[in-house]
């Protein structure tokens, strides 16, 4: 199977990656496109604009950083949209909010173009394993054409109906995380400043109701301030910003998700924002 | 091996009951003391005070509500006070602040007497099955012999040094799974307020790095608004309002905790209290 | 002099009476055209689309509810844009978030039109008196020759350089204010629940440093649930969003301003959001 | 008419000085004698204890930094409680929670004495000039015996009935205060950071409902990074810490206070505790 693959950031690599080692032939383009020399290296074909990879193929993944990139990689000159035509589809793996990929999805289908939001929930480990969440949303067709693709992608691909509920889905998962994230980051704080070792802390949080891999795989690596960029803390907050958003939109009250986003703004605000989003627990230690 | 234990709440009477069931002569007392006939049908001896209970016991365990019902069972008339000596040790299970380990401490050690403050993480089902998080401070000596109990009670015993650190440790605990707790419900909320079906966030949250047995074992029962008390809200608040006093005195700035403490203080305040303390989720919800 | 009048609501129907209550003629226009009847009772002329009015007057002033609105005045068929041109200014004095002021000053100056945007501080009773604070920018010759009409508009009008500034300067006043309000609600809600009179709490406050008209002018109707809308909560819940964007924008972390946005999202929840600002204070309290 | 006077901080200091100036005798007493020399200078007569100032005085005023120091000064050997008796009576103006001032009321009145809580609302400069709001409650006869001295500490003295209700109104006070300040310095912050003057935004605010000598008074200095202490930061965290905890047992959710404290909580672990209150900016603005 023949799949394009647009946007070669941290997450998208490994996708592309673990797409070829698993027989894939993949054609893939990258604003810079330097980047593509690598997949190249794996094996990848490279187009020279997101509208040459769709010529080239029958279905094409993006994977953007954020809505502008993930809009303008479809609308701008020599864009997806320029040769998206029936038969060829669309998949925006990028975590985007619901208008952006209500948007996108308008103006794939006004040219007769199938299309299928889907967000995915893992960074960059789960993407070179396979191991990825996938929140899927749109039409059902392309869906059912793409599982080759998406069982190699991830461990798990929810279909969620019309578009825009892969988008909301993956943002309250992350709002979640980053809730967690900021707590966990508290608790580490007020564990060594009142005089315990904050290692004791993680080996009591990974025996009780609360253990999580999170937890487990970050803890250790905070601890010695080491922030690896696995999920940009840039986009985290970008995230909490649109699920605050959501929630605006639905009179949804949400406290903890407000003070969430401002813990990670502050920590954006330091300079944080290109390591991993666990440096939020910068921020909650004293900055100095 | 014979141990004393006071207080038969949810905790206390699941304890009791898995020393009973693992071979341990347990003398029982409760402030009303019906609540100790169903210890009596497994095999329990009962005690009419406190005191009564450390004369007969080398070892006697207390598991009570808040601060003030573990001052009161050591300090007021009949209690543990007046029997405890050289040679005999307490053990104080409850969920206290520091000050209030302390003050304990002090008193029981003052008499010549054992002390150990040993809160535990974990709620009603890991009570009765033995598969406590034991969070112990205090004498040494104590712990040590008073291994053979705890090893029946938890699947780890931490010894964390002075009285206080266990205090501390646990209040740090609880503090994260109080404001995860708030975070989930706050996005179960904004799922369902926006068109998503709940129970898919469930399945999506249960694949993901932030899985957790308590996202797992009390969303299906909060989406039937169903709060059974293992943990009751309650103690949950107290919880967060000790952990936030001490991030004071430690001057730790802690937003999300401070946030979660309101939204609990809210569930209070709604009559939640006494229900566990997942209810938090109908208070997040718009309450009718 | 004469101006145009674009938005009948409770601010805009107020400053209109006023300009005309002072000798301007002023041709009104509302989307539900019959609450042009008032004005014309006061001596208004009625243009039956935006564009009529700013074809019959040199300068045209807008006060709409929120960024659609005003967007929609100005682009839409038959709106501001199809008659604006060299000689003649807009001036919109809506509560707006700075992107959607920069889009409407583009379309009028491309269209050869002066703009200014001139976001007022005040509500209802300081807009029919002339006590309004206006926070105009933009063009310069534009504001010089409006200064009548501003001079009794408002008590003082600040020029504050580009567009964009005063929407700024406007959301950050307004988001001062709104955090004010809910803090003002907590206070009264603590002392009811503490057994004081929150009246004495008014009489107090009236007395120090704190002391603030909207405090003296506001609380004594909250205490009596009385909340006939000066400002609609919605509108402050809204420029608390956009102040919040706006920091946001700028990675500045307001963690008051957050929580005040989630309080008043309650209180738009609970079905309050049409009421007075002042309503928030029913969320805080507990919700029936 | 001869008072007694003990404790001559920034705020006791402020009042001794007046009650001279206004011809009252003024016996001083502060833990450091030395800070009795200025007092002197101005006419004071000094007591090397408590006790002593008692033993001379038929009323007493302490005003004291805090709970423990309120309950040091009453308790400790040579403390008021070893010379009062029926005839005599205690004012605490100190700043305390409820309980604080109920246990020293009891232990006043159990030796015949007559008390009165009288916690002030202002800061420095209405300590010097008599401006004052004064928030008593306790013994009504001794209320009316003290309006001599009251009458020229404060511009009103207000009653509020039994002992507690002072500490709770001035609580409730002050942490409306602390909110204000907190909200007041990010939109100073945020003005700053969006591109906009800050002076102009003191300007427009001066202008509004919400003009308060607060923010009249600190704004200027809180631009050029001055906080001589008029109020300490550690104080204003304290009381919203204490106006919290009142919530807390009233089951009154405050998220802006609580935002709010942890806000003053951070200042004080950047080590601004014993600056105004206004330095909470400092916290707000990105600390480097």
């Amino acid at each position: 199977m023949e799949v394009g693959f647009l946007g070669l950031g941290i997450m998208g690599k490994a996708i592309s990656v673990n797409l070829l080692k698993n027989g894939f032939k993949v054609t893939v383009w990258n604003r810079t496109l330097s980047k593509c020399d690598e997949l190249v290296a794996h094996g990848a074909t490279v187009g020279e604009t997101p509208a040459e990879v769709v010529k080239k193929c029958k279905i094409t993944i993006g994977m953007l950083a954020d809505p502008p990139a993930a809009l303008s990689v479809v609308f701008d000159k020599s864009g997806v949209l320029e040769q998206i035509c029936p038969g060829k589809g669309y998949i925006d793996m990028s975590t985007v909010d619901p208008e952006t990929s209500t948007k996108i999805s308008q103006a794939i289908t006004s040219k007769g173009g199938h299309f299928l939001e889907a967000p995915v929930s893992g960074s960059k480990q789960p993407a070179e394993t396979g191991q990825l969440v996938i929140l899927s949303a749109g039409e059902k067709a392309l869906y059912d054409e793409a599982i080759p693709a998406l069982n190699v992608i991830g461990k798990k691909a929810f279909f969620l109906g019309q578009v825009g509920n892969g988008a909301k889905m993956k943002l309250i998962v992350n709002m979640i995380m980053g809730c967690m994230m900021n707590t966990f980051s508290e608790g580490l704080v007020l564990a060594e400043k009142s005089g315990l070792d904050p290692r004791t802390l993680l080996d009591a949080l990974e025996l009780g109701a609360i253990a999580n891999p999170m937890f487990k795989g970050k803890g250790p690596a905070m601890l010695q301030s080491t922030y690896t960029p696995a999920f940009p803390l840039k986009h985290q907050q970008k995230d909490l910003r649109l699920a605050l958003a959501l929630g605006d939109e639905n009179a949804v009250s949400m406290p903890i998700a407000a003070a969430a986003n401002e813990a990670f703004k502050k920590a954006r605000s330091l300079g944080l924002g290109d390591h991993d989003f666990s440096a939020v627990y910068e921020a909650v230690k004293n900055p100095k």
